[in-house]
């Protein structure tokens, strides 16, 4: 079978932080028309959403679904609760869960190639980072391959030659790397939220894990850093 | 590294229909201790999650878990609408769309998968057929043996040791000897709903493509069909 050209489709995973932000920079600056796909799956940071919204919105991506699902029917405890609102009185370092779902690279790679068979696209890309998350097995490039071996298996799409490819650009970058790369791609971060317990508003604050990296990158890129923290 | 002996607690796709629920005696058959995976996707064939529910109850697995997510946001109209009322006043042979979710075996295996790694299950039971279902990639061996691969790439469990098998008892089988091999096994399939426009009591239209090649998997089985037909 000749081998077929990849079209300039794709499904960009976006979940409204720094790094899938970043992931849809570098897959429009390479020419694709990029189709968002963000996932409510009952996590704390609901923020995250609306600003995958704004993010979709300002980058001018052709479409952008939200799905919709019940994680905690398998989750358990080990997944924030979405009856509980998001704490705004202060800082609880170390006290808020981080939300954990299970297989949850390979259930929004899933979708994200149910979406692309559906129009049509031949790359799927996700932010994920072997670096700054190396303990996760699912953000190995290893495990990326093993995907895309699948995938191709999977579909109608990957059976006749459409080989579908799943493009991982940060995941072999630092923090600091990706908001260079990002910042030079003209990326409004101040768009974005990472903080686990971001307020309405779309506040970090500051002190959690995920605000602890993002401050560092910023600092380490000699980037200036727009988030808006309701603490310092 | 030791292999590890397999632990009998399985994950077992259930979906209220034939195939799956031969899929779950014989697991049982096997030692498992069963925990039923069904989803709710908007499939217009509600009535099998009542069924699943039935069969998960009357087979006394371990547990059974309903995942809900709005598939139509991907699907668009290669999907039926939740919203649409199934048709009980007659026979529409061929106008009815069958409910297609594009890469859905992989989307339920990727949750089956999550919760697989949340309960310490070992084995993942899907009830795919390569036999009936010849033109659908993801119901192939190698397809399988992909996702297999890749699961064992996507998780602590895998990483760690605790080989996770994706179990598919039917690959091979006609529906005639599925048939005879859940009624060797108790099955009671008057239980079960296969029909894609069953009415509100489960009972079944006789003229649709599933419920064809089920009449028809009954008759090459010598088995009594217990379905409950509305029209004939």
């Amino acid at each position: 079978m000749e081998p077929t050209t990849l079209n300039k489709r794709a499904v960009v995973l976006l979940s409204g932080g720094l790094d899938s932000t970043t992931v849809l920079a570098i897959a429009q600056s390479q020419g694709y028309e990029c189709h968002a796909l963000s996932f409510d799956y009952g996590q704390r940071h609901q923020v995250e959403l609306q600003a995958a919204a704004r993010i979709a919105e300002a980058c001018q991506v052709a479409s952008h679904r939200v799905m919709q699902m019940n994680m905690n029917a398998i989750g358990g405890s080990a997944l924030t609760d979405n009856n509980i609102d998001v704490p705004t009185g202060g800082v609880e370092e170390n006290t808020i869960p981080v939300t954990y779902v299970p297989a949850r690279n390979t259930i929004f790679l899933s979708y994200a190639l149910g979406l692309a068979e559906v129009i049509d696209a031949d790359t799927i890309f996700i932010g994920v980072n072997a670096v700054d998350y190396s303990g996760y097995p699912d953000c190995r490039p290893e495990y990326i391959e093993a995907f895309e071996k699948m995938a191709n298996l999977a579909t109608k799409k990957g059976v006749e030659g459409h080989k579908i490819h799943i493009e991982t650009p940060l995941i072999s970058m630092t923090k600091a790397e990706i908001i260079q790369t990002g910042a030079s791609l003209g990326v409004d971060y101040g768009l974005t939220v990472s903080c686990y317990q971001a307020n309405d508003k779309g506040e970090a604050c500051g002190v959690c894990d995920s605000c602890r990296l993002r401050k560092q990158g910023f600092s380490d890129a000699g980037v200036a850093d727009p988030t808006q923290y309701y603490s310092a």
